[in-house]
């Protein structure tokens, strides 16, 4: 049985290694959404090649008890998540710690912790200037190099301004290493994760493509080989990058593209309203080209852990590490995302003529993305807080999220919302059950007339039909 | 035999019509890049159903003359077009002329005249401003709206800023039938061209999707039932779009987006120099997944009749046509791209330490456009302006361009210039033959120590090894 006392040092963790001394340690700092799911499919590689550690700060305890305890600390709609995890049980090959004693065991350290940016906005959330947050994550690095075995690979998975590695983390482990009176031994490579929460999320790591690289050629060939053990290498196969700078700018050069491809959608979801353009059908028409696949769609907005950060990580670096330009474009689109739910918003008020206090509205879906419960930096914030300070009554609903962390509400995940009556209807997320699965449909069916703010162009011409008595306000097309 | 005597007016084109008395008479307005291929395509289709005439003005007599007499006016490494055009010849169902009598025989007019955009720039090409040029496009319609059969259809393949068709080209119909006492029975409709110069051009209308539109339901039949004839709709379905503003939308939409994701790596490029970073070995990881594969790779700059353009028709439209915002993302790509080749201007004299003046450069390409001779509004023309203005004595190589046009110089095809040694060589155009095909191995083993300025990543690690008394500068990667 996996041990649930915790942090009770050296002992425990000598006593967890203790049964797996034929094995290699792998230590995953930071157990949070990547590196709590990074832990257990390093328990689950192939040859019960190792035993792992997941170290966390003292304040994240309940994660850490939870883990040990048998408990995955994450809900997720992926039964891998619990495959991986039982078999982890079984193996008895993962213990969760905050004892950094740890890292003098380790042969190889994944690092997942978070780095953040903090904003700074003006009203309405526009971005008017921002800054990374590195102490944590310096602090962090310090820490293990002070304690690490001399030849410990060092695995950096977070996202990080480019530059990172080789300038941040670099120095520091020489710093340490030379306060210790040892070569600069260790070895240091980056690979990002591409974790998306979901029904894919141990695939997110298990079956994807990877980059990787190294300080030298001696780590990116000791990177190479740890991902080959757990990563399904042949389907996916590896690309080796020059430098340790390439992998970091093509992990926030991949989000940027993608943020900045959502946010010029937003104009031409404007030009389309205004030109009676229906832009669903005429994105649609334009991916048959395969050079034009990438074109978004128009939506409620941008949200989640990595395009709201990504693309401002990256122009830091090259203003604060490289002494060069700021990445203006990569800036713009974040700022143009944080702020598209506006645009929502605006429509919904103007539908009223201004007149919204004490109109009841529901908002269906408050997870930042669809059929899954993640609500980090979801959109719906905005615009539920706009709604909030224009008087509205709101009720939420959304099946995947029944606590709403950032608002500290409790989210009702039932139908019984359906049962009530309404004057709007706002689809914050396109979870499939509002109308591929009928949910809308039915909603629609028992309600007095009402009007529905589709902000994800889900709804389709022939469910507007059906339901004539009520109004549709569709974003990007031509009638909102 | 084609006729090759043009403008007898009447009587000529009476004459070629009593042959095709069994036939639909098409009329195709403008012998330009498009209209000249669109019409042969047409005269091609499957069941001969066509006789095609062709329309354009008296001052392009030598076009006329050239198509009328057996040859076709535009230079292509398309075997199709010769295929097409000799099967044309043979059919003796083309004819070409400036008299806008053919309007009165044509069942259908294929609008396919230039819409221009007048930029203003200042310093270094730098857009300051823009105007679209519609005069001449509006009395084209006119005179056609003045001559036209009743029933006749309309398809504008024409880029123009949408609205165009049901706010510009409608009204000038409705009111010249008003003024000719006729019912508004003509058909108007609207279907974008995405011709593509190269080894492609015939295929290009012949084997690609479309999509289609008309000012009513009567139009979009028409025009459907007419593409079917003549494009392969079986393999490259047609898509009806909603109204003619959509199609119109369509087009400078797929163009914007292109230009912007172009445009939105001229600053990754400028960080990856300074990272160290190879920023085609990060393109190309990013590139595997398939939500990223429209991610651009670094390059001299944009070019070409579209994409320098149709984003500014678009945004012109939505303030003028439909008092709409600015797309401020869109005009802002077109300006970055339009002053992109003065990175690698910046990159060619920061290695000459600005003693540029009596340098012999030798600039391979012209063209905007790999393995193809098209020179208009090539990134070419911008930096060729600049090191003229430096005082280098420029040489230049294009073997698809035996002519400049734009700046009215003759440029060697020939390998002659091969034969001669330089201070550097500029990559103008990643023609195929310059490295895949072995030109610059030779000319580098020949030279005395040279630079090779490569603005679009063609040069390979090996061709640098092999040449290491060279020396490389390569736009996007970190050793520029």
């Amino acid at each position: 049985m996996i041990n649930n006392k915790i942090n009770l040092g050296n002992t425990e963790i000598d006593k967890f290694l203790e049964k797996h001394h034929d094995k290699k340690v792998v230590v995953v700092q930071g157990l949070g959404f990547v590196g709590a799911v990074m832990s257990i499919v390093v328990a689950n590689s192939d040859k019960n090649k190792y035993a792992v550690i997941g170290v966390d700060l003292p304040s994240r305890k309940a994660v850490i008890d939870a883990l040990n305890s048998g408990e995955f600390p994450i809900q997720s709609s992926d039964n891998k998540v619990f495959e991986y995890f039982t078999n982890t049980k079984r193996r008895n090959n993962f213990y969760a710690t905050s004892d950094d004693y740890a890292y003098e065991k380790a042969d190889v350290v994944i690092i997942d912790i978070n780095l953040d940016v903090a904003k700074v906005t003006g009203q309405d959330k526009k971005l008017e200037g921002f800054s990374v947050i590195m102490d944590g994550f310096k602090a962090a690095m310090r820490t293990i190099a002070s304690r690490c075995k001399q030849d410990v690979l060092i695995l950096v998975e977070t996202t990080v301004p480019p530059g990172t590695t080789q300038k941040i983390v670099r120095p520091i482990f020489e710093e340490e290493f030379e306060k210790r009176g040892l070569p600069p031994s260790f070895k240091i490579g980056h690979s990002y994760e591409r974790v998306m929460p979901g029904p894919g999320y141990v695939d997110s790591i298990k079956n994807f493509y990877r980059v990787f690289s190294g300080i030298n050629e001696e780590s990116a060939d000791a990177v190479e080989e740890f991902l080959h053990t757990i990563i399904s290498t042949d389907e996916y196969p590896l690309t080796r990058l020059g430098n340790t700078n390439a992998t970091e700018m093509s992990k926030v050069l991949e989000n940027s593209f993608r943020a900045m491809n959502i946010a010029f959608m937003q104009e031409w979801t404007e030009f389309a309203e205004s030109a009676g353009v229906n832009l669903y059908e005429v994105v649609s028409a334009i991916r048959m080209r395969p050079t034009h696949q990438n074109i978004m769609r128009p939506g409620l907005g941008v949200g989640g852990y990595c395009l709201t950060k990504d693309p401002l990580l990256a122009s830091w670096a090259s203003q604060e590490l490289f002494n060069s330009i700021s990445l203006e474009q990569s800036e713009k689109a974040v700022s143009i995302n944080d702020t598209m739910p506006l645009h929502t918003h605006k429509i919904f008020k103007n539908h009223f003529k201004g007149n919204t206090k004490g109109k009841k509205v529901l908002i269906l879906g408050v997870s930042y993305l669809q059929n899954v419960g993640d609500t980090r930096y979801t959109p719906v914030e905005l615009i539920y807080d706009k709604l909030l300070k224009d008087g509205v009554e709101l009720v939420l609903h959304d099946p995947f999220v029944p606590f709403w962390p950032e608002r500290n509400l409790k989210i009702d995940a039932s139908d019984d919302v359906f049962e009530d009556s309404y004057d709007a209807i706002i689809i914050g997320t396109p979870h499939d059950t509002y109308v591929k699965e009928g949910k809308l449909d039915a909603l629609l069916s028992n309600s007095a007339k009402l009007v529905v703010f589709d902000s994800h162009g889900i709804i389709e011409d022939d469910l507007r039909m059906k339901h004539d008595k009520h109004e549709f306000k569709i974003i990007g097309r031509g009638d909102v």
